[in-house]
């Protein structure tokens, strides 16, 4: 599958545009009529857009949750161990074991720079050697953003945790034949977290 | 590694607990002290609570979506082609190339009936042998929710759609060879569509 999964679309690509034909029509069935800000904090807002079907003559709510980009990244050392963090997460009152992940910071552009921030702060070790695994749209029925994998090669330690007030987070090695069983008996249960595992032991074909 | 996705935690399930040591620690350190609804829409509620962490002696307040469970089907056809929808997205603005999804219904209690029920809805096809491909925390940080994955093998065309009125949604039949191109070059995105695809496909051994 690798070989599929990292090079861009070839031959196919006439064939595969066409998927699209209906694309530009179906945008046009809504128009946004009204729109209300439910909640705003820091880099992240909330809204209300309500829409009209130009086709069936409805009018309907729609909710939209507006984040910066998302970015993740699956720090491994030269001997293959994985560098996962465990924090309590308060979506599932539960310590989950997760890569690396964070969100860009106001008026950061480069996610591979953020990734590498958030890396380094969130357990202290570093890379120079960094892959771009691509990105996927975190949830397009609601949320605006997408999330950002790599991949951070021969990691090592080379500073201090530096966590937000609100942060606390245990550093976890895990032999990288391991994450499989890890995935599989819901330890790593993060999607995303999940998805860029996935994506990294693809690319070293693992 | 389809092997080992696929299977539960054997003899590792000893080792793997140990990263669990300091759950109920990290999990004491914030407490509730306020909750307030933000937004709430049928099956759906945004919450805000102040929480005080024990040990730092700070209040931060939490934001936090409370759905129920999602469901995400990927329905083979005895040619090997996957029957995948494509309906406008408001989220990226975009119209997306998804799996069949969608979320349990009020007092659903069976995800897989879900599953079922959302491939007939939204597509028309159905199966008499689905597999169920496990689960993950669609995510942890923010969300109380998980999402189950699907494979309905040998699905045939026995409706027609049965769409909510709100809901515009095109068939798109794609070989599943073809798969690895749409996700690398981004024309599928979603990314609980990719990592339903990536499970299947594992159990597919394809």
């Amino acid at each position: 599958m690798k070989e599929n999964m990292m090079k861009k679309l070839d031959s196919h690509f006439g064939d595969v545009n066409k998927l699209y034909i209906g694309e530009i029509d179906m945008k046009n069935f809504w128009e946004v009529q009204d729109r209300k800000i439910i909640y705003k904090s820091g880099i992240v807002s909330f809204k209300e857009e309500k829409c009209y079907h130009t086709k069936k003559k409805i009018i309907h709510p729609f909710f939209k949750m507006e984040f910066l980009d998302w970015v993740n990244i699956v720090p491994l050392t030269t001997k293959e161990e994985v560098v996962l963090v465990k924090q309590y997460r308060f979506g599932i009152n539960e310590v989950t074991l997760e890569v690396p992940a964070g969100t860009l910071d106001k008026g950061e552009q480069d996610p591979q720079l953020a990734a590498q921030r958030e890396l380094l702060e969130e357990t202290g070790y570093s890379s120079n050697d960094i892959v771009s695994l691509g990105k996927v749209a975190a949830n397009p029925a609601i949320q605006n953003n997408y999330c950002h994998f790599y991949l951070a090669k021969d990691v090592i330690l080379t500073s201090e945790q530096d966590l937000d007030l609100t942060e606390d987070i245990d550093i976890e090695l895990v032999k990288l034949t391991e994450i499989d069983s890890l995935i599989s008996s819901g330890q790593i249960k993060h999607s995303l977290s999940i998805l860029n595992l996935l994506y990294a032991k693809e690319y070293l074909n693992k």
